[in-house]
């Protein structure tokens, strides 16, 4: 089958999800400074979910452009990963409104490893698809990122208890990790020939 | 007429549905575990109305797969389904806010059972047009897990009002009826030769 | 420039514009009979909203499918469309929720015709770039229907203060134009050769 | 990379940014002619954002349409025009519950300017992958219209203390910049040949 519909279908889910987190953003009754502030920590937690999710539909898309045909293991693998990403404008909603407290932080965290795992199940089927010697497998690579995100995320759930900053900043990090290097492999990219364009060491995986 | 534009149109409306179910998941106002509690039912509910939409979509993308041209009457008849679909985020939110009792139990079943009602017509009306003798008619065969679930779904209605435990339970037997066996309908994909790729006997019908 | 982008933001607003009116039903607190009997109204609003909404993206499809490019006036066109059509989930709302009275009946009224109007606008700017001997220009003629319907709906906007009853049967006699001979229609382009598939007399306009 | 999920993603969240404007006209519980007159400075309100809207959609049509191929820079720097544009419901609403005071009114324009510099940076981010002798460059030009745009929402701003309405006024007249020569613009392309067809100077920019 085409990967036409797999990634339209994900493109939609994937938009809607960073758009109607913007709903949680409740408009104020009055007009002063005043009435903004309480919605600050609503609003960076609203930043730092539309990047982490920004950062997945950026390694999906990568993904998929190396990608060749799907199956049905795949688009489950691939419903599985929407399914915890579209708990993010609950997880976000819960942690901004209650001014970064230690169980909504780390509830946030655990849709976010999960999201990373699930990334990971979808990566490896398919590879099993693909083959071990395609562009994907080798981008993929032994996806020591992928694995140090979900590692940092399990680290942040429990830290969450001792101060939930410290989770915030965990999940920064992560962000950081997806971002930076983002150059590095678009320069990869650039040098492989026109078609074999591989996504370089452990890109597609967030 | 070609099929792009009714599979761009369905991939909206049925990964908007999917969505939207998520922001019936209220943001508790406190941040502790007891008040997630509430939120289980509501939850569970979710999970179930994602996987079935999910096995909708699914097999929606099997069955245009090896469609080739629409017609005016199969726009209705694809419009009737997403219209039932599109009453799942009600039915889901009434049944889980609920702590799942047996009049919304048996209207979640209901709308359940006129979606399959309307998968089998969209199905019927897409063989009017390929022909008896097409790939999509032999994959479709005679439906006979589509009439099952519809069964099942009929009975689970009545009862729900003996429990609705019952009820759910029969519900999760028609979507684990349609989980399972999608690998072995993958096999014979693959064994089919490349473009004549049917889904398989009574493969797209939930 | 292609139709392909206008095409695909038509259907993702039309998608989102038909889904988000469910969210209206609100869930009701109890789980009896009488507990749904208030959202009746609401459901019935909906129903016809949605048969509405389905006739515009069906006649938007068909016109469109014989459009060959689109320029920036026919982006314009377009947005105005989907603006009176994005109104329609607050009318739908309103005359729902206050069990079909004058004022709100007649305003779901006024929104209809106000989008039969951009239909018009919208098709009189795709003829004037296809050409008065367009397939388009043939399908859509003298547009007798498409100026029936708004005549019925400035009609039905007066008699709404009468009595909303007769409005709502202004409403659904305008649907049953538009679905009951779309049939006759799809005969005209079955007879009509394959690529020239005009979508016969006065069809693409609600 | 291609370009098509970038615009089909793009086309979603501005879809969805466009159509939840429409959640924010409440509902009211009454039926008469004054129960909407609190309504008309939130759906005035909306007006404007969707004009606002479909402007930034049409450059961005325009813009990708002669863009040939995009990299992980211009993915970012669309997203990032993206998240600026998704607080508009939020501003919009904001700006329109409250009756036109100054400091919403003042925020809109804040969010409407940092839209326009985003804007800006991803038109530079595709010139860089583009060429500086690509037709992109050549209709981009000196931007005058963008850097125009961006100076009076930066007046409006601080104007919106002196009064609202004086703001109001300036983002009107940046709507009138946009949408006016629009039709000048379709003539230079008309005019021009057909592949290398930029959208004119000044041309993909709000």
């Amino acid at each position: 089958m085409g990967k036409g519909r797999i990634e339209a279908f994900s493109d939609g889910v994937i938009a809607i999800i960073i758009t109607i987190m913007v709903l949680e953003l409740e408009v104020p009754h009055h007009v002063d400074l005043h009435s903004l502030l309480p919605l600050l920590p609503v609003f960076l937690s609203y930043v730092l979910s539309f990047i982490m999710i920004g950062i997945y539909w950026n390694n999906h898309h990568h993904m998929f452009h190396v990608v060749h045909h799907v199956r049905g293991g795949v688009l489950w693998a691939n419903l599985h990963l929407l399914f915890w990403l579209s708990l993010m404008p609950f997880t976000t909603a819960w942690m901004g409104e209650n001014h970064i407290e230690s169980l909504p932080v780390a509830l946030y965290g655990f849709v976010l490893m999960m999201s990373g795992v699930a990334y990971y199940i979808l990566a490896r089927s398919l590879i099993a698809l693909e083959g071990q010697d395609s562009a994907l497998a080798i981008a993929f690579g032994q996806d020591r990122k992928g694995k140090i995100s979900v590692l940092i995320y399990a680290a942040a759930i429990v830290l969450a208890f001792v101060s939930p900053w410290i989770a915030i900043a965990c999940y920064v990090v992560v962000a950081l990790i997806w971002l930076v290097p983002d150059r590095r492999v678009e320069k990869v990219l650039l040098a492989a020939p026109a078609h074999g364009n591989t996504p370089g060491p452990n890109a597609p995986h967030p």
